[in-house]
């Protein structure tokens, strides 16, 4: 046992009452776990246990010891007892390594009880540490898959944690000299975020993307072969977001043979697991299969320690981890990561967005401390100023309004995650006050999925949204406006029947359900085609932005033609990224200011243009590494 | 065998004419050795050799098949008999791992022949190959030492060589995709100048300094911790020039168990042994010893391939490198190196002299092509503008003319190697025309070492001084105005003797005997203490530059205060760096003109003025990295 574990234990069998038999402590992850004979008494005294967490910095666990549990049967049966009826319980089910009893429910708050009462009368009357997951009101077959693959691993999970534990809380071999940046993807360019620190202590990887508009391995992968990358050495890996510009390349560590730890939220894990299987899925039915399969999908989830907002982590020794809200989709993260002892704190802001949306809080702009940044620039250069949310709502209304009117449909390419729900808010939102016409509107492929996602993490949502769903008990996700579209009959009864609105992916028309609709939708000169994304160059969005009527589309060997006659409008301002003025106002708000940005995922003018403008007007150091370039912040 | 060494095999031997039987093609590091039985045939084709070397790309070194070489005894004999009796052959022994001969002459140039007419003669005679050494005319223990290691490891040598060639000519696992710089030491400071190459394929490390007075090890020896630098995967490490912060850490390097190669100028292999030796010597004197030992710079010896200026050669499959005069001191060099097939050409300048010394050429500032370039800084701030090289000189006569006049003695303590041999050459000249009084020049320490080691590399020399040495027979080192100091006794008369001229080490007055004769001066206000070198903060030297006129010094255990009434004069303009005006001429005079240009070699401040005045002055982008950072060129 480390001296570590031992000094803790001390601490804590001194400060807990007598009559506490602890029979075990140990590391699990960053978080110590106290096993004991007597969970009731320590549950019942909630501050003495914060006081204690708080004096040796770490989070604490309670776990009963295996000998004063219930049997599973007459826990069930307690359990019943104990919650209220309106919690609508869903499954209950045991993990017998951690000693936990997993609850699932309609409404978990009813099951945690005012003040954890309801959760800690579990513990005392079973012996049993509760540990309750909310039941979506739309299932979700990721986050099913995902509880699975940890209900059935459960006894490997214990010992990732344990070894985890032992790795974090290990001596430093030497003092903190120097912390410095490798840009391993995703600088001067969109795409494959990859950021290396390195203390003279620990490894940590920021983000780990692919770029799935590259031509070859090469531009789609981020510079994981350099030789200061060594996968062995690694001590945690941070994703920032689920997108795969962030997310895609996680896999192809586990791949090649990393066995630690994946920090993010928990709709990251979900919403990224998702987003992963669809590629591996794709890239399959396209031949051209990627170097990772669905094993290292599930390999990555039993190494994912999921944290909520604000939760200070140990990752290394001589680094803490904080997630912030960042705004731009569920679940993401801005990255504060404390270094050394007061030594340096350093902030990637990954993608963000400075703007509350109908989805979202504005991205957190105060940290406690921050002497240096890594900053996106995706909508950096001068002259990427977007209209505001309200004005572009205004306009798709009335893009929507005009079609439906002449008894047309209105199809809108989207991107599963992020902005399809933004749009579903904001279309429930105008049909329920009779703006737009109440008509159906068709959720396609993915989006359904990544819906459901989103209605199993409603704490991650805007306090509006919370307050409808928490407090008007209205979920604007389960509005009776949306309709899943389950296969292809259903499509061609779409396509043929009454005037309606369909969001399908891919967003760009590169692939997907979207390229269906529009070969069936583009021929009528009443419908709409309404992009709200970026349409990358090369793909059939952008040719349709740029006025192309004639389009070849090749179908079962040969290609046709098609003739476009739909309305094309694009509306901006639905961007999950900050527009040009919300990046300037973002360095002005932030609170204290850094003494150095480095930015990063933009195009090379772009980033240019955004860190001499930082420059000028604020004074601070600004620079734009280039891929595997180093920066030296400490 | 390897593709590559038999495809250069086939050639040969069809380019050959039919008699020449060649018994084996090999390499021996960068080089392409023929075993022939017939080796006069050979070297009576001089055109043939030089083409074929032109066409496969490599240097060919003709040696005989062991069948065919003469006895040892009779081998001298026929020297004898070729070789003209005024060539001045001072030894004659046998290589027979490599059947070479080596021949010391004090006039090697009569050994070689008119067009190496003489030496071909000995081949055809003896079927040896000469290998062709000067004697130099004042007796070099270093250089003596080296030869001997040498000599005694033929054997090894010859194993490292073979190993190294086949490393060298590997084949390339991969497209080269970028090259990066990694700075290591010595930027945005001076001293532990390191830095590090690397491309897809290969790794190079430039310089390998000590910062002598660092404080302790972390600010004493280059970042080689990190974790992209892994010795095993080093492919060669370059020497710029001799001085401890460029070579002092090179031992270090074999000790850790590197077995690759340096490559450096021969007077670079030779001065840097020479330090290294002393700084080992030093450290364990002061009971302060450094993690390395003569053991270990006899294996650096034993890597070491010398190169000649503007010789091409491969020191990895991606890397052709050639060596041009920096005119900092005797073999000091600017590194040049050619990065893939022409997709990039990085030029390190190491330290340089862009002015013509009385010792040395300016620097080269011609190169067949440079993208970019890594350039020191020692004098960069806009204030570091020096007199002229003639202007010290009238200052130095004047000093020591007036102490002279007055029956004083000259102290100046100076750095052994280049600044020494300069002034030797200023005061043989001076006396030589009568301007300074005919008064005995003493020369005490390592300075007459470093001088022989310079008598013994004459084509490294200036024009003017090679003229005087090769066509006027006359050679300033050996003037008779100068004596060697042999010990305490010595000393003692001198100090108590006429007036006279002390050139004596430690430059800085921190040690050595520089130290000694101070203490017996300085109580004589006729003599003159001249310093022409830099005196770092903290050091004797400074602080009787800042007029400092009691002085205690520890001797014995008990502080003894000498009250200094000597005459204190420091002389500028004799430095070996480039002041700030030949810093900017020399990027002026640049050819081609670099894409971009890091600074290094310098302070923080004289570092950042130098860059930024580059980039309004010229346009070019300039960098000014940490240690720690990396920079990608291509």
């Amino acid at each position: 046992m480390g001296s570590e574990i031992q000094e803790i234990k001390n601490t804590i069998v001194q400060r807990l009452p007598n009559r506490v038999q602890v029979a075990k402590v140990e590391f699990e992850g960053p978080e110590v776990v106290i096993y004991t004979k007597n969970p009731e008494i320590i549950t019942e005294n909630g501050d003495l246990i914060r006081d204690l967490a708080k004096d040796i910095r770490k989070r604490i666990i309670i776990r009963s010891d295996k000998s004063v549990l219930t049997e599973p049967e007459k826990t069930i049966d307690r359990i019943h007892e104990i919650v209220p009826e309106e919690a609508k319980i869903t499954n209950i089910s045991f993990d017998e390594v951690t000693c936990e009893v997993i609850i699932e429910a309609r409404k978990p708050g009813l099951v945690i009880g005012k003040y954890g009462s309801t959760s800690r009368e579990i513990i005392k009357k079973t012996g049993w540490s509760p540990k309750i997951l909310r039941t979506p009101p739309i299932t979700s077959e990721v986050i099913q898959r995902v509880r699975r693959t940890l209900r059935k691993n459960s006894k490997e999970r214990k010992k990732i944690l344990q070894t985890l534990g032992n790795r974090i809380h290990r001596e430093l071999t030497s003092e903190n000299e120097w912390t410095r940046l490798t840009a391993l993807g995703g600088f001067r360019e969109v795409g494959r975020s990859s950021l290396f620190l390195q203390t003279t202590n620990s490894k940590i990887l920021l983000d780990c993307g692919v770029n799935v508009a590259g031509s070859d391995d090469k531009s789609s992968y981020p510079y994981l072969n350099v030789p200061e990358f060594v996968l062995d050495d690694l001590d945690a890996v941070i994703i920032s977001h689920a997108h795969l510009d962030h997310s895609g390349f996680l896999p192809y560590l586990y791949h090649y043979g990393y066995e630690g730890p994946v920090y993010c939220t928990t709709p990251t894990r979900d919403l990224m697991t998702l987003l992963q299987l669809d590629h591996i899925d794709i890239a399959h039915r396209e031949d051209n299969p990627l170097p990772f399969n669905i094993k290292h999908v599930k390999k990555s989830i039993k190494h994912t320690i999921t944290l909520d907002y604000g939760e200070v982590t140990d990752i290394a020794p001589d680094i803490r981890l904080t997630l912030h809200n960042a705004g731009h989709i569920l679940g993401s993260a801005i990255t504060h990561m404390h270094i050394g002892d007061g030594q340096h704190n350093f902030v990637y802001t990954g993608d963000f967005k400075y703007e509350r949306s109908r989805l979202l809080e504005p991205a957190v702009s105060k940290f406690p401390r921050i002497e240096s940044m890594v900053m996106e620039s995706t909508y950096g250069g001068h002259d990427d100023v977007q209209p505001t949310r309200n004005d572009a709502e205004k306009e798709l209304v009335k893009t929507i309004y005009r079609t439906l009117e002449r008894g047309g449909k209105v199809l809108m390419p989207v991107f599963a995650v992020g902005r399809a729900q933004e749009l579903m808010i904001v279309l429930d939102e105008y049909i329920r006050h009779g703006i737009i016409e109440e008509v159906p509107v068709y959720i396609d492929g993915m989006i359904w999925e990544a819906t459901a996602i989103h209605t199993a993490r409603p704490e991650y949502l805007s306090k509006d949204l919370r307050d409808q769903i928490f407090h008007m008990g209205r979920n604007p996700f389960i509005s009776e406006v949306f309709h899943k579209v389950n296969g292809g009959n259903e499509r061609q009864e779409i396509v043929e029947g009454e005037p309606a609105i369909i969001l399908s992916t891919s967003g760009m028309l590169t692939g997907g359900n979207s390229v269906e609709y529009f070969k069936q939708l583009c021929g009528d000169e009443r419908n709409s085609l309404v992009f709200v994304g970026y349409q990358a160059e090369g793909s059939l969005g952008r040719r349709l932005q740029k006025g192309w009527k004639e389009i070849p589309l090749k179908e079962d060997g040969k290609t046709n033609v098609y003739n476009v006659k739909m309305h094309i409008k694009t509306i901006e301002g639905f961007s999950g990224h900050s527009d040009r003025r919300q990046l300037m106002e973002y360095v002005r708000r932030l609170s204290p200011k850094p003494e150095k940005i480095m930015i990063c995922h933009g195009d090379n003018y772009k980033t240019l243009d955004l860190a001499s403008s930082i420059y000028r007007s604020y004074k601070i150091e600004t620079k734009t590494p280039m891929n595997l370039e180093t920066i030296r912040i400490q």
